[in-house]
């Protein structure tokens, strides 16, 4: 056979395989901006990426919101360097899935925090399958800003959810994500005037920079996070806008202006049915 | 007897019985800006006032969080001109408390909406005396944020509902009072360049500029109003960060920037126990 054609039949061959076995393991599509190199590099640099989840500044508030993890089957909805899924470990789960888009956290994931009970995908938030009642906890920080849909994605993570089961995660605050260009409004001098809020129901994407790069992200209404989970059968039970704790607003130079308007947004909420899993 | 002495023992006696009898009736400490003879005359003026619920922006999202009002015993607080009374009357309630601080606002009130099923009392929210179980409904539309405290009065609230009953409130939205002057940031032209926030976490007094007079409110957290429904023992049913109605946003001038910032949050709970009150 023609070297050509054979090498041609063979590529089509790999592309059917992909297109039929691999469907929702990787859109090309999604903005995969932490497999950028860069921005990778500045990300590993950050504090919270070296240090783990003390050196987050809303853990201290995210893990009041946790429930009991002992004998539980957990799922990670954008684990990146899988701090939370050895900390979902560590505290006794059974099992605990890690999904990621990004190549590159999930290698440093896969290194660092491995563990014969965790397993890591990579997969967008929004491709995998959530097959009826297989998680007891889901939990996600700080990724479902990157997502478009909520209402839908809610759904779904209510049916994987068991009855009782709790959804605990993070997102960057409406009030931090409307204007979009995530900074403050400074005078000529430079100083700090205040938080700017516009286009609030204009939901959709925004461009901010972060790190030094130009990162999408999807700004939310409260009403439709909050709703979202109410009209998809949860009951919301705790919500927390962080302050940073005592010690770093000590210690880290300028954690004071984070008084000055909300950052994160943490919820709680619970899949009718027994109350177990959520309490701690 | 002298004169000026029998004046003195009278005035002395008055005193007492004020102190004795209506101790709860009216704090002269609490501001009470709506009997403010210019600030009343302006605040009569507005649509909300002189055309009732069907002219204010957010009455199309408040209506549906609204319970199904027959045979039931409702308390407004804040109630005002009395129009959310009178629509508890209307939908059929078996009674209806209305209480405010304003005596000018419940003499047009007693006038305008009055029905044998309508208590007036002129009183401040806080010094209500809320007995346990003896309402089915509490609703309370755009006055909490005049109040300073909100966990104790959640308390309050939970403790004089009957099980299942349910507490819709409205107030002004925490990105609507963190900053204070209640206005938008301009460029040098008169232009609107977005919506100021800045001191979010500092709750407590801010004085804004309300129809041309300088009003006191108490900014609280979004984390304050959820959380304290919770600690409560309420359970959040349904929270709308409501935009003017169509209808409004294309008659009205100005309307459309209302899309730019959130101005009120619209909360429904239920306390736990027989949810039959809180359903349509």
């Amino acid at each position: 056979m023609n070297r050509k054609i054979k090498f041609l039949l063979l590529f089509i061959l790999s592309l059917l395989r992909r297109m039929l076995f691999l469907p929702h393991m990787y859109d090309p599509m999604k903005e995969n901006k932490y497999d950028d190199e860069r921005f990778f590099r500045q990300y590993s640099q950050m504090r919270r990426s070296r240090e783990g989840l003390q050196a987050a500044g809303e853990w201290h508030e995210l893990q009041k919101l946790l429930p009991d993890f002992r004998g539980k089957r957990v799922l990670d909805l954008g684990c990146g360097f899988g701090w939370h899924c050895r900390y979902a470990v560590e505290q006794g789960a059974l099992s605990v899935t890690g999904i990621d888009l990004s190549e590159k956290m999930l290698e440093v994931a896969r290194t660092r925090h491995t563990s014969p009970r965790i397993t890591y995908l990579r997969m967008a938030v929004e491709d995998f399958e959530y097959a009826p009642e297989t998680f007891d906890i889901v939990i996600s920080s700080l990724t479902l800003h990157y997502v478009e849909p909520f209402q839908e994605l809610c759904r779904q993570i209510h049916t994987c959810l068991t009855p009782g089961g709790c959804f605990v995660f993070s997102v960057e605050h409406p009030v931090f994500t409307a204007y979009g260009s995530q900074n403050w409004y400074y005078d000529t001098e430079g100083n700090i005037l205040h938080w700017p809020v516009d286009s609030y129901f204009t939901e959709g994407k925004r461009t901010a920079n972060f790190l030094g790069e130009q990162v999408g992200k999807y700004h939310k209404t409260l009403t439709t996070y909050l709703s979202g989970l109410l009209k998809n059968g949860f009951v919301i039970t705790d919500l927390i806008e962080p302050q940073p704790d005592l010690k770093l607003l000590q210690e880290v130079e300028g954690m004071q202006d984070e008084l000055r308007r909300p950052m994160m947004l943490l919820v709680a909420a619970r899949k009718a049915g027994d109350a177990s899993p959520c309490t701690r």
